[in-house]
Formats: structure tokens, C-alpha cells, sequence
């Protein structure tokens, strides 16, 4: 099952779930897994930003990605390669594929400039990793700091048959997926999947413009599974009244550097993951983030049945 | 009236209004400071990082803050003074003050990298500029790239007795405020004003942390004044009600870039504005964004009768 | 006499000259002039980086162009016009031309990145001061932080007609060079003038590369001057004794952030400058640095009498 | 055999030599380290920026060092053990010092601003190395962006103990060495090693500054060995005629993104590597370089014999 073009919906961003004293915690792998499964998720994506992957050795990120594969038997796994060097790369991308994967994604380094210098680096990438594995093109300027115009994916598009989908969470964003599927209807750019990212910040107008889905970590995914769902059926107010609902919390949960702990206390309190805890370097909810949190959760609990957690821990 | 760590409420950011042939729109600045004056705003701010103040000759800058100043005469004005050198910060931030202005809004510019160049760059500012004249201190580490941590800020409030407040635009930014607050409490540094921007993404619980206030353009500042007051007065979940209808449009507002063009459109639709041109280099909306902004102001008016506006422009 | 793209030889960057009080110099601006002239210059550039433009009133900018190309007659001057918004720029470019000069010099800002936005942010540049103002394109990465690739100067040379000389201070840079000619050559661009910056450390190979000359501030301009006629005259291994001999002091003054103490420390041992005084914020040379420099000139000495300056003061 | 603060002399940074298939060329490793030992080097570093750590596999870069070091047993061999998270970092450095390494070298990530943010990366990358492994704190802004005042680096090594080396690369740096120096004469630092990298463009100033030497991968290292020599000997004339004559080639050598290029070239033309090879991304020498490399050899040869290097290849 290799990822391709037509996917489609939602792909949530999986974090890695580590037990207190920082070892791998599979089983919180395998509740997520079941988790996603049960909510009509269509693809799962795992190691990206989110999934901190960079404090994992090599051989854990292998181990993660299998369980991953393991308990969503149903669904295409996608996992994130980003390495400082092709080494690494090709390395993690011909294990995750023997493991099962159904493709990878790949984020720029953040010393890529010109327009000749993405491309050039996006060629030699594929060539690293061959080009018979379909990768996920990550265009997230806020994050990397490397800036991809329409003309430029197109390019690479082109380029690249091997490139099925964009990870989309440039922003703003808007009006370059409705370049992209521009071009697409100019004949001048093949179709790819468009899912976007960014938190889901701009989902609700996102597949208005022609987005495909969402491939973002927010911790109710079943809401971003509702909202694909609404909106394909043409119920646009309904969609945009479910997403408003979720838009403070989601916006809390957007935060740059701290989005990651707020996504992991809320897996907690949904009993997906035992713990919230990351490895260094992380940064730590304090009792007022968390009492924030909690703030939202009850006034999102009166829109959403699902946000009812029950009481939060002592601790918050 | 001198700007003073006093300072609390909302300061609105101010666009700069052209005409469609470029020129200064005098009139739409007085329709502007009628405007906020009579939302209770509590001071004003213009040619922020939103006044396009770089495309003005500094003749033209010195005329529309005057103007701003002479009509709003009842509310404290501040003039953004940032520039490339101290040369023209001095004669801008002298002519703000020889009109009339409050005090003035600094910058950093975006080459400053540790602490101590930083801090060495403010004092040379203050020095340029005179230590008579009160400033806010501008962090906006998404637009400048300049980091100053809780720490660099007391530093700098300490060195110069003329900071007398923080335009608070750290993302994230909550536990930065939250830091500063337990300076004070703790007397290690003496207390500023704290008001903050980023579009007020976060003003729901920067207020409860410890800020005095907004300073930002969100194109409806009387909701801003609201929440400052609903919360001020310990109506927490009303100032959270109003704050969350607003938000997806307020959202929509705050995309980098794209920000300004929004504003003045709808500064337009709320008859304020004469026009919603800006000086080149400018970012246009197209017309799936007038839709979409159409749409979220739709959208709000079911819960805030000030965001009917009547029928949107053809051309929209 | 406006600037061309038939422009070679050298066009030296001149210092601003200060008093000790931090008064314009003028009559150091009219020794330096007269000994532009003196050595041969076929140009000279003021208010570029090194000119510490940022730090002066636009009227002082003018009163600065206006003495030197009153006193230079003979030679066409450019004027370094970069300003962080277009009302800037095209004031101080028309005046510039008012004043009697040659051409501007534009360096981009440095939030550019994509190849669109350069060419993007020229072609508006070229709107604002009109397209019969002769420019120079600065190609600066290290200082600028924008990365200019061959294809995308040409772009801009095709696009711009007004862009008559590149300033080449990549860095590395003798390729770029070589693949510009070579567009040339292939009728794919038209001829401009190719001037090197950076300080002057790379001339040697620029010239043969294909550069017509220097554009760079370096405090021994008549060594350019030599060097470029030596080169175009076939003297090859001539040429390069006598960069060599001046090598130590010419990478001893290309410090970021420090060359500007250098130069103006070595043009006043030289006669030229009454103070080696700078505006604020400026990088000073200690004690360390001054006897380093005076080493330097002791052993160049050796090499090229025109070093022989006499015994450094005191203070040195 | 552990690095400590008593390091001093020349550590060449060893390339990694290749084979033209790209396999690890463990003969040239050898002829290396037996050269390096030859000329008197004090040490030696591997994978460092120079060395491609990124393109090799963890396996292949605890061969690349063991065989070092197995070679030149003589020698402390420091490993570069750079990497995007703490999880490589920590197994790298253990593998290095299982297999007889004397210690690390840690370089910043280039995303870290704050004073704070860098002092606290270290203590993290310490706490996941141990603090039993001295380790080299690497100090290059311009190709990190990490800006380290002389204060954080003193607060640096206060707060770790294995800090014991600064491998000083900073640039302007000469006020930099003396105000460290400065710290450790007035007792406020304990006394480190401060090798100088930057491709030694500076090193004949940096050792009259008080650097113990060099850590740079200039292909004729004798040259360094001798100029540490020469002026340690108090010979301070022939340190700089010796040094000055190898300036122009080491100049060529220091262009960012080309110098590898040219060191391997050149240590390939000296016998000492079978290829030149790099793994990608690599840039290549054109023609015209390397034409421009055998003029300057041939230029250098008529100061320092050891540039006779005989024909260059046809290819050149």
C-alpha cells in the first residue's frame, strides 16, 4: 500500500509517546493506533516535527514506526526521514518502507535559499533515497525558514514523479493552494494530495481552496476527520460551526515550541498516552498552561460532547 | 500627557489611510481618531509595524501623526519611530514629541542577536533619542527575529528608567508575561506597563496573566475594549464568550503578510476608511479572500450586531 | 554623465568623514576627492555600506553627494540609496541625480528569499525611482543574507534595462563571474558592468574571471587601481605580487563590523581624514588592534612605499 | 589520553577521504594520520564541519574514527559529534570514547538566540553526554549564526567543568581571545585552550592575542605548525613572512561551500588522499578553479618548497 496522489481526509501527526523515565512507550503506540483506526482517520503520519524525532537513536525510530504499522494494519503509515545529511535519510526511509511505510516525508534544511537551491537539494534527496518511494513534500516557512513559491512546487512537482502529496502549512497559505490547483487545471502540474498542516489553524478554508485534508497533530482529530467529512458534503456552516468551536483550543495547542506539551497533556487526560512526558529538550506546561487548558476544555466541552475529560489531575 | 507605566486598556494600532492614488487620506485619519475615541479606546498608537510607516516620507509620517494627535486630542498618542539608523530615529522621535505625541514605539532591528547587543543597541537608542522620551519596548520575535528573554527585559527596564511599557508580542508568550509580573512582585525590577499585540491572539489569557491591556489592530478594537473591561471586572466567561466569537475572524486577521489588507478592507466596510490601498510593496486580496473575510463577518454577526455591515462592495 | 554599463577601472566606496563631534567633515571630503581623482579612480561610490548611511538625516546624505561630486568632478559618483521603504528610496534617488550623480547603488533588504520576491522587490525598486535612474544591483549574501543565484541576476538584468552594473561581493563569487560572462557570451544577457566588493579579497582572480574592476573600500585604493591596470595589461604575475603585498592588511581590514575602524584609522594616518571618528553605533579599535595595524603597514612597507606613513601617533 | 584545558599547538580537521564509488577510503585515512604525526601536529579533530559527518551512516563514522585514531596513536584524537538531537549525540560520543577518543566537539545548533537558550543547550548536551567526556565548544557564527559574547562563554565553561577547549572561530576575533584571556588573569574564568579555526585566516595575530594554536584544515598544516613554532619562539617576523606567504592560497582555501573542494584537491595533489572525492551534496571544482589552485601552488612554491608538488594532473 504505497501512499500515492489520491490520498485523502485526514492523516493525523502521531507523537511519540515516552514513558517518565523516557523509555519508548509502546503501548500508548498501540492505544493511539487503535485510536485513529476508530475514528475514520485515513492515514497516520509519524516522526514528523511533532514526533520528535531527533531524540530518538536510529534504531528506536525503526522500532516506533513498526508498532506504528504493527496496530494500524489499515492504514498507510507515512514517517518522517528529515536527516541533517542523505546518509541518514536513505538509511531511516529503506527501514521504514521494509517495515511497511507507505511512503515518507521530507523537510528542508533550513539553510536552502534560492529557488535553484530547494530544487537542487529535493533532486539530490531523491536520488538518495530512490526514487521509488513516494515522499510527502513539507512546506512549513514558519518552522524551516525556507520559502517555496507555487512556481517552485510545480517545479519540483514536475521534477519528481516520486512527489505524491504536499504537507501544506505555509502561511499564509491560502491563495497558494489555489495556485497549485491552478496549475493542476492549466495542465501545467500533475495532481497531488494536498493535506495541510500548520495545526490546522486554516482548515476550515483550507478545503474550501481545494485542499485534500488535514496532516496536523491537533489533539481531537476526530474533529478534523468531522470537518473534512462536513465539508465534502457541502454542509459548509455546519463544518464551520464545528471548527469555531474547537478554533481556541486548537489556537492554544498552536503555539510554537509549546504545542507539543499541550498535545501530549491532553492525550494524557484523554487516556491515549500514559504520560505526558517528552525528552530533552522539552519544554514544560506550568501549572497555570495547565489550568488554561483545562479552562478550555470545559467551554468546549458545552459545543463537544468529546471534551469531556472528567477531573483533571491534582497536579494541574 | 506623557506616556507612563500608568498605561492599561487598549491601544489601538492605527493604519496609515491612502487614497487610491497613494496620497495621504486626512480625512479617514480623523474618522479614525473619532473612531476610537468614542470605543473608549485608552491611547492610540500609529505608524507601528502595520502603518507602513516605511513607504512615508518622514515629512508625511510627522503630518499624519499630527493629525492624529489633533483629533484625538483626548488619548495619549504613540508613534512607532523604528529606523535604520539613530540618525532618523532621532528627528522622528523629536517631531513626535514637538507635535504633541505621548512617546514612541522601538523596534529592534532584526541583525541583533545576544543579550548584550540587545541591550547595548537600546541604550544607543535612548541616548540618539534622549532619555526625556518614554518608550515601549517592542518584542515581536516572529517579525524582528530578535529574542529577548524575561531576564534581557528587566535588564533593559532596569538600565533605562524611560521604558515605561512592554508591547508584548512574544509567541509564546504567556509565561514571559507571567515572568515579568513575578519580577515586580519579587522587586526586581520596577513595574511597566505590559500591553500586548500579535494581532491579540492570545489577549483572553494574556489579561489573566498580567497584562494591562491590548495594542493592536484588529479591525474591531471595541471588542478588544470589552474584554479588557469584562475581565478587569472578573466576568470571565463573558470575556472569553466575546473574545472566542470573534476569534475566527481575528485569526483570519493575524496571517503575516496578508494581515494589513484584510484590516483595511474591513476598516473600509465599517465606512472608516475611504479606501483600502496601501502603498507598494503591498499584498492584495483576491476575491476568494474578500469572500471568505464576507463570510466570517457574517458568521460573527449572529453574535456581535457590530459586525453587520450591510451588503459587501460588488467588487468583492 | 550617467552611469553606464561600459563602466570599469575602479570606483573606490568612500567613507563618510566625521568631526570629533560627529559633524560632517567636509573638508576631508574634499582631500578624499581630490585624491580619487589623484590615483586614477574612473569612479567613485558614496553612501554604500561601509558609508554609514543609515546614520545621517536624508539632508546630510545630500549635502555628503553634493560635496563630492562638486570636488570630483571628473569622475561619475554613485550613491547608495538603499532604504527600508520605497518613499525613502525615491526621494533620495532623485536627489541624488538632482545633486549630479551618476547612478544609485540598491542593496535588497534582508527579508527576501524566494527568487520572485528579488526580482519582485527590483522591479517595484525600479517603480519607485523611476527607470531612467542608472542602478547598481549589490550582490551581497554575507552582509544581505540574500542569495542571488546567476539566473536569477540575469532575470533582473533583462527585466530592469536601468540595472547597468552588478556590485559582486558573493562570496564564494569567481564562478558566478564566469557563468554571468557566459550568458553574455551566449546572447542569453545583455553586457553590464561587473565592479568587486567584498573588501577587494578575491580581485586578483575576479579580473581574470572576467570583472571590470573593483568597487570596494579598501584603504589603498591606488593598489586596485595598479592592479586592474597591471591585470589588463597582461602582467599577470605583477599584478599578483603586488595584491599579495597587500593582502595581510586587505584581510586584516575585511572584518565584519570591524573594517570601518581599519579604514578610517589607516585614510587618517594617510592625511585624508581629519578624525577616524564614526556615529554611533560604531565598533572602535583598541590599543591591540592599532599596533596590529601599524605592524601591518610596517611590513607592507617593505613591499610598497606607499605605505611608509611616518610614525602613528601617541595614541596609537 | 583525555583532552584538557592544557591542549595547545596544532589539531589539523581531518577530512574524510572517499573513494571515487564514495565508499570510505581507509588507506587515505591512514596516509593522514601518518602525516599528521610527521609534521609535528599536536592532535587532530575529525568530523567536524569539515568532515561530512552528516553524509555518513553512525556505523561509518565510528569506523572513520577508530581508524584515526588506531593510526595516530600518538596523538589525541578530538570527534565532532554534532548532531540534530541528543539521542546521536550521546551515542556518537560514547562510541568515540569507547574507541579512544579524547574527547568531543559540540557545535550549536543554528536555531539557538538567547544568551540563556545557548548556555542551556550545552548544560542539556552535557547532561546527555555525561560530564566525564571533556568536550571543545565550537564558536563560528558565521556558519552557525550563534552568537556567543565573551560573558555567555565564560558562563559556559564556569557552569560545565568538561568544557576544556574553545575552538575560536568567531569573526572579528582578536578582542575576543584577549577578553577571555582577559577573564582567566583577573581569576573571573579558569584557563582553556582556545585553538583558532576560520581556516586560520587570522592565526598569525590570534597567537599574539593568546590562542594555544590552531584547529583548521588547511592543506599545508606544516605551515600552521611552523607559525605556532615561530612564534611561541619569540621569531615574531618570520611567524608572519611565513604566514603571509601561504595567505593567498589559505585565503582561496577559506571561501565557505568551496573550501573542502579545495582541500581535497590539494591534498590529493600532495599524495595524501587517492581522490578527491566528496559524497553529496559537494561542490566541484570547475576547470578555471583549478587552474587558479595550481597558480597559486606554483606561486607559494617560490617561498615554501613543500608547494612543489610537481605536474598537475591533465585533468586540471
Amino acid at each position: 500500500m504505497l501512499l500515492s496522489a489520491d490520498a485523502r481526509g485526514v492523516y493525523p501527526i502521531a507523537p511519540t509517546p515516552f514513558l517518565v523515565d523516557g523509555a519508548i512507550d509502546f503501548a500508548s503506540i498501540d492505544r493511539l493506533a487503535d485510536f485513529y483506526v476508530g475514528i475514520g482517520a485515513n492515514g497516520l503520519t509519524v516522526l514528523g516535527q511533532l514526533g520528535e524525532a531527533p531524540k530518538l537513536e536510529p534504531a528506536e525510530s525503526v522500532a516506533v514506526v513498526r508498532r506504528f504499522i504493527a496496530r494500524a494494519a489499515a492504514l498507510p503509515v507515512v514517517m518522517g526521514v528529515s536527516a541533517p545529511g542523505f546518509a541518514s535519510m536513505r538509511t531511516l526511509a529503506h527501514e521504514a518502507m521494509a517495515a511497511g511505510a507507505a511512503g515518507v516525508m521530507i523537510a528542508p534544511p533550513n539553510t536552502l535559499r534560492s529557488d535553484d537551491q530547494i530544487a537542487g537539494w529535493y533532486r539530490q534527496a531523491v536520488q538518495a533515497i530512490g526514487s521509488d518511494i513516494p515522499f510527502v513534500l513539507q512546506d512549513y516557512p514558519l518552522a524551516f525558514g525556507v520559502q517555496m513559491t507555487p512556481g517552485l512546487i510545480r517545479r519540483i512537482v514536475q521534477e519528481l514523479p516520486s512527489c505524491v502529496m504536499l504537507k501544506h502549512e505555509d502561511w499564509p497559505g491560502l491563495e497558494k493552494i489555489a495556485a497549485l490547483r491552478g496549475f493542476e487545471r492549466e495542465g501545467a502540474m500533475r495532481r497531488i494530495a494536498i493535506l495541510c498542516g500548520n495545526g490546522g489553524l486554516f482548515l476550515d478554508y483550507e478545503l474550501e481552496r481545494g485542499a485534500d485534508g488535514a496532516n496536523t497533530g491537533y489533539a481531537f482529530p476526530e474533529m478534523l476527520c468531522d470537518v473534512v467529512r462536513l465539508a465534502a458534503a457541502g454542509e459548509r456552516e455546519a463544518a464551520h460551526d464545528l471548527f469555531d468551536a474547537h478554533l481556541p483550543l486548537l489556537r492554544y495547542e498552536q503555539q510554537p515550541g509549546l504545542g507539543l506539551a499541550v498535545r501530549k497533556y491532553l492525550l494524557m487526560r484523554r487516556g491515549l498516552l500514559a504520560s505526558e512526558a517528552q525528552r530533552a529538550p522539552a519544554a514544560a506546561l506550568t501549572s497555570a498552561a495547565r489550568q488554561e487548558v483545562e479552562h478550555l476544555l470545559a467551554r468546549l466541552a458545552r459545543h463537544d460532547a468529546r471534551a469531556r475529560l472528567g477531573r483533571a489531575p491534582v497536579a494541574a
